[in-house]
């Protein structure tokens, strides 16, 4: 048996039976031959009681201060859960980012993984011990400081600690039992996936699925990880994310993955851009010089009559007002008429490598949501997703119909060999 | 202007208020022209509240994961200081005690400094930075693992780090505002103290001065650094602790520096010692090897009509239980009659350099407990202190009777020339 990386989030360690919990678990792990390095997040709310802090004695505090501050979070929940496993009897030891061989870049707040030397983890494991080790931390390659690695670091930590330690598998613990086919908050007959591919989990996590986020997924289909995503509060198989089945996993990859929704969207579109050559060009320019990301951008054929097109794009509200006003300053420049924002939008997609061999995809997904009475707003699509915009308003409705069309449903005595009427 | 280290305890820092208040008189120093290094402990009841924990998930928590665990307190309250400094305009840089090169032994939880290779808080400082270092906490030289220092650990780190960085004065921040000929608390007239040698400062705080500890004290006389003890609270000059008295400090030494009392000892008696060569030190042979640490020790000429003598000695009263077991094994070998432990005792002790040269302290501190009506069971002394052992209950009497007879109480005029009888 090899080594597992295991990873538990701040919900199954928030408190002193929650980490007694993890320990068992953990413990268990290590009784069936494997060797075992655990990724801790912080306990429960430590993380956000910490910014409350920083934010009582400083209004805008520092990127360097603020990871070192934040960092005490896992540190505390790694150096309990340590002692939990050893009054279990067994062996273990806590390691901080540094320690373990986190390196990072040198942007706070949200730094990025540029190598792991995980040789003290490497020797902590081959004594026997269990390893703990930080997550959401790192330390810098240039100046030696400590960094954060921002939203999801801790699952990152663990896929790449499981890359640089060829590990067997990266279980990701959380408080649900793995990723389904949609939001079981919106759609109740959503099922579980038990095996999805790298891309279309990429796809589901870029799409509006927070199980994973995109960064840690990617990690771990560059390194060819296998991740096993599932509940640290049952004993049941989750999803596995991989790039083959194994086992007694499905052979064969469903024709659609999920539905994924977002509504964390606004739309901006530009009207009455002269249809020339640079245009496009300046309007992106303008927004990626303001550092605003965006998502989806869609351009329709201009008019005959006038000569102008329309632009849109989709980007997170938060950052609305700031494209907003770098595109109003180039207005003159390239003298588009007017800009509309709309932040009553959500966005829903379709994921699944299936389709790009399986015609009709597109027309059902459509059908669905006409029959619903869902209007669609904009469209966009790639070799394995089909994402639209529609109202807001709508979301709930709309995810459950197409739910409901590609057979996802949980009655559905079987994942749908679909055939359609071309897509 | 050269550099100064700065040192806030828990109380001082217990909360934003405290903070923000800490981070106004950092940079009163800084703006001063000094080069400023701040150590900082956790904040408030951090540290008891993270043992609480430790003990909720492992009844017998390991020193290495408990070092761990601790460290995360100052990791909080240090980011916090470096963004409240840096609120005001100023800018500042926090390290872990690792960062700032504090090198101890691998003693988990009472570590001990072996060297401190300060080169990034030298150039953080030279760079024009506050730097804010950890306090209580360090790397072991051998492991890397992070070790703490154990009580006083916090004052020893900025001790330390003032050494390294041949620092002009060590400031220890603290709730009273100073070292006090008394406790205040007994006795309402003690006196501030201006300035005391290392010396004298060593005595008081093996006699249960509780301001400063010793360790920290005998490693700022090793490394002949001055400590300015003072109020985070008051603006006050405190008490300096340095080899000679400087600028405006009074010249000549006070004949004694104060009185110090400890009522957490015990006295262990061993009754009816054979008195020949070999016996003694059969005794506190088998004390050292039950690793009980003893403090005071009296051994009286022997009965000539029995030739057996009696040995008495104090310890921490924690420890009595472990010493009495360990003498009861050697009752046999050594033959004595009996053992008694008395745990209602307290030691007083006059301290001061003055009593060398000065005949008739030792009268005069006799005196003074019997016109107190108090009774003395040991007597032992150094070259600048003496103690003695009385009941518990009597102890707050004497010493306001020693403090009086001294002339140390607030209402005299001035710090006695003190002319005795013969000591």
């Amino acid at each position: 048996m090899g080594l597992v990386v295991q990873k538990y989030g701040g919900s199954s360690v928030a408190d002193a039976e929650g980490i007694k919990r993890v320990a068992k678990r953990v413990v268990e792990a290590k009784k069936n031959g494997h060797q075992v390095v655990v990724v801790v997040s912080a306990m429960g709310d430590t993380t956000d009681e910490l910014i409350d802090l920083a934010q009582e004695v400083s209004p805008i505090p520092s990127g360097r201060e603020f990871d070192m501050l934040l960092t005490a979070g896992e540190r505390i929940s790694m150096a309990l859960l340590a002692m939990a496993i050893k009054n279990l009897g067994h062996e273990a030891q806590s390691f901080t980012g540094s320690q373990a061989g986190v390196i990072t870049d040198s942007v706070h707040n949200k730094a990025r993984i540029i190598d792991v030397t995980p040789g003290r983890i490497k020797s902590s494991v081959d004594e026997g011990n269990i390893a703990i080790v930080a997550g959401f931390q790192g330390v810098s390659q240039d100046k030696k400081d400590i960094t954060t690695l921002g939203r999801g670091g801790s699952d990152t930590t663990a896929v790449a600690l499981a890359a640089a330690l060829d590990a067997e598998v990266c279980e990701i613990y959380t408080d649900v039992d793995g990723v389904f086919t949609a939001d079981p908050r919106v759609v109740k007959k959503a099922r579980k996936i038990d095996w999805i591919s790298f891309e279309d989990m990429l796809e589901l996590a870029s799409s509006g699925s927070k199980v994973l986020l995109h960064r840690c997924v990617e990690y771990a289909r560059r390194y060819n990880i296998p991740i096993h995503v599932r509940s640290s509060f049952s004993g049941l198989q989750g999803t596995w994310v991989s790039n083959e089945p194994q086992g007694d996993q499905p052979m064969e990859q469903a024709i659609i993955s999920g539905v994924a929704h977002d509504t964390s969207e606004a739309k901006v579109t530009v009207v009455g851009v002269p249809d020339k050559p640079g245009e496009a060009a300046r309007i992106f320019r303008a927004i990626a010089d303001s550092e605003v990301n965006i998502d989806m951008v869609v351009q329709n054929v201009s008019a005959a009559s006038t000569g102008l097109t329309d632009i849109s794009f989709t980007l997170p509200k938060a950052e609305g007002r700031k494209a907003v006003a770098a595109l109003e300053k180039t207005r003159a420049a390239v003298g588009f008429d007017s800009l509309r924002y709309d932040d009553q939008i959500a966005k829903i997609s379709l994921v699944g490598a299936g389709m790009k061999t399986n015609p009709g995809v597109t027309a059902t997904f459509f059908e669905a949501l006409s029959n619903a009475g869902v209007n669609i707003e904009l469209i966009s699509t790639s070799e394995i997703r089909i994402s639209v915009v529609t109202r807001a308003d709508d979301v709930n409705e709309a995810v459950r119909a197409v739910h409901t069309a590609f057979g996802l449903d949980t009655e559905s005595d079987e994942a749908v060999v679909y055939g359609g009427t071309g897509r």
